[in-house]
């Protein structure tokens, strides 16, 4: 194992701050190990107290019999450094610092002390000031936030890092409520000595991880995140959203974390030269995200449109041209055996407009022949679940289509209770939904892009 | 009463086509009817029934002893002129119908002959091929389709038209899912007879409509829509949402409905010379028509940011930039003042960062403090409710806020199940809620201008 890897499987954890009192970061932490799907040990420290939660608590990381491989540690900042000489004598290998009062609060003799012994010791160190880290497959979860407030997503393929941890909570948050799912989840806050760069490069070689996002403000080092990305995005995709790309905002980011924003268009221009794709905001990280992890890559810009609705299919007709893509031409025996199979009414053209009296054998058959036809490299599926004669089977037919496709196939759906529930079944089957044209056409483009440049890349 | 009124409230109904079979249109229309709020007597015609659902049913309109003001249409498209006639006979006011099969379909001629004897009996006429309408408050539900897949919206102050019943059935099902309310809908399809420029007429005199919202791909008369909405924008906000704004697009409208959906660019300048405002797509119009409708009028641009999560505030600094507004510059007594009553660890700059301690009592005081302040126009609320310390009770705290202030205050929240409960409590108290900072700027931007267009127009 390299050092790196103890953050997100070590056999030991120690919670060093491990609290009784129920409303403490120590406390929630702590719970998180005991309670959750980690299955190795974990040794509470407090000075203060014998027991928490029933388990012996130890008042020092130096009086546990076992190895320690990770420590987190969640006590008030002045008193990190003495813990953290602790730490390095008992051979910890990873320490996440949650606890903030370093650099962002002015404190920056503090932080590089706490740097200093990390390095003195060989500690990697996430942090401070951080909500640390979330593995989905081995349970490691150091949020502090109690799950009725912040729910857990499921085993996954996509990566999150984020400098902000408040953009991180609300993030897991989300992604959990929608069905989408993580695989490695890291807040490394002021970036002590673990930055972005080295959780990229660590993320790169990790087989559970497909995409790798990222929330931050600035890089510590320019030059190495742009060397590290560069390498990296030739093998997996990595989508960046940036804070701070206006003066205001990077004001805003000085008084918030003390680090540097930068002029935003240096990032845009490194962002493109290093092979990084740019979200606007948020949604977009994880429609591109779901979309890279999922789904195959087009051939071409040519997409197809099936739906239920007039209007749908026009804005998203609109949308796709908007992006650069292209509307495809269906061939003639694709046309004509559609017409023999679907009532009259059924608009042929792109759209193909199963209109409102559309059932689940006519979504079944519009697939089957915009994926066997040759002059269509996309599907852009919009299924509008409110339609009279449209049941719920139709989303096993979706399902069905999308295992077997080897084109991409962007389902849209939108509506309330009903249309949600069957939503995040086809999200549970993998099958990424979109709930606008344009966010849908937006990723389409993404996609093509991110085809066109793995097949030069290949050649 | 006009002859519009009885679209609305009329006091009998017909619904001609209605049916015993549960998965017909005139089952689910006459159900809608005698199952909802509707107050006024609904009267049943169908040749071959004797009784549905418990009530007696007439063969033809004219059977029936009592006045009829609106009558539901649902039967084949090449019954509808014979059953149009009987309705003229018997002195029907006004005529919904829901029929599909007209000049989307190339029966130009059929569609003629409808508008003729509407005509010659001075009856108004919705549709034909559309939803028709939804009343909030009189419970006039021509919705075809069952509320367990399609929800119905409570009663509010945003109307809604639409010439595409799938972009319709969505808008409502999503409303209903959001909490956002409606005064009156109506999907008016192929606009025989009423158009969207009747029809915003007509609400702009509604008093239970505060804003008026419209997706289209094309108008009927372009002169006579936008001499409406010229005089209709100097009292009440009209949102656009323009389907078929590329060629694809376009040429997607012409196989849908049949009606020419012009150059996109033709029509901007014209909405932007009648004072409509256009929104990009389908968030974007309930995030504006929410704005409009709830909140009071900003006197400048300065906003104040108060947030939780440093990294949305920076992003929602970003946001309020790149609109075109500006970041306000609080009074040093406000400063002073909070400087005393909050925590040390709270930077109170733009944005005012209360941190992840933040409790529902800062919140207060910061929200005090920027409705005082005369620098401040309008404010920024983020509230992440993820953090340890914050309750459930902010929610009251912003809510008392916003009753009491008279300054708009946008309020951002993003997460889970939790977040979404406590927003939709805020919606149901009539405080709009955003989950990015770039829809809660773009909606400032538009309010802003709104709030200029009438300071100039009250000169």
């Amino acid at each position: 194992m390299q050092k790196m890897d103890y953050f997100f499987k070590p056999k030991n954890v120690a919670i060093i701050g491990a609290s009784r009192d129920q409303t403490k970061v120590g406390h929630v932490i702590f719970r998180n190990f005991i309670e959750g799907r980690f299955k190795g040990k974990v040794f509470p420290v407090n000075v203060k107290a014998k027991k928490i939660l029933g388990r012996r608590c130890y008042s020092s990381v130096l009086d546990i019999n076992e190895r320690i491989d990770l420590a987190v540690v969640c006590i008030p900042s002045k008193l990190v450094p003495n813990v953290m000489e602790e730490c390095g004598k008992k051979g910890v290998h990873a320490v996440i610092i949650i606890s903030g009062g370093f650099k962002e609060v002015g404190n920056n003799e503090l932080e590089e002390n706490t740097r200093d012994i990390a390095k003195k010791h060989h500690m990697r160190v996430i942090g401070p000031n951080c909500l640390g880290v979330f593995d989905s497959r081995t349970g490691v979860d150091t949020i502090f936030l109690p799950r009725y407030k912040l729910e857990r997503p499921e085993k996954g393929e996509i990566a999150f890092i984020t400098q902000s941890g408040a953009v991180g909570s609300v993030v897991l948050d989300w992604m959990a409520k929608r069905g989408y799912k993580v695989s490695k989840f890291i807040s490394y806050g002021n970036a002590v000595d673990v930055d972005e760069a080295d959780l990229i490069e660590y993320l790169s070689k990790d087989d559970e991880t497909k995409v790798i996002c990222a929330y931050f403000e600035g890089v510590k080092e320019g030059r190495k995140f742009l060397n590290v990305s560069k390498k990296v995005t030739k093998r997996k995709p990595i989508i960046v959203l940036k804070g701070g790309t206006t003066n205001a905002g990077t004001k805003a980011v000085s008084s918030h974390t003390g680090s540097l924003a930068g002029s935003f268009e240096i990032y845009t221009a490194a962002f493109r030269q290093s092979g990084i794709i740019q979200a606007d905001n948020m949604e977009e990280i994880f429609d591109f995200a779901r979309t890279l992890s999922k789904q195959p890559l087009p051939k071409g810009r040519h997409v197809q449109i099936i739906t239920d609705g007039g209007g749908f299919g026009v804005l998203l007709a609109d949308e796709i041209i908007k992006n650069g893509l292209e509307l495809a031409e269906m061939g003639k025996e694709s046309i004509e055996r559609m017409r023999k199979e679907m009532p009259p009414y059924v608009v042929l053209k792109n759209p193909i407009d199963l209109t409102g009296d559309a059932d689940t054998e006519m979504y079944r058959r519009a697939l089957e022949s915009a994926i066997n036809d040759r002059n269509v490299d996309m599907i852009g599926l919009i299924v509008l679940l409110q339609v009279p004669r449209l049941g719920g089977d139709v989303v096993e037919t979706v399902i069905n289509a999308f295992k077997s496709s080897n084109k991409p196939i962007f389902v849209i759906s939108a509506g309330g209770e009903y249309t949600e529930v069957l939503k995040k079944s086809l999200e549970d089957f993998g099958v990424p939904t979109f709930s606008y044209p344009e966010s849908a056409a937006r990723s389409m483009k993404i996609l093509y892009d991110f085809a066109q440049k793995s097949k030069k890349a290949n050649k």
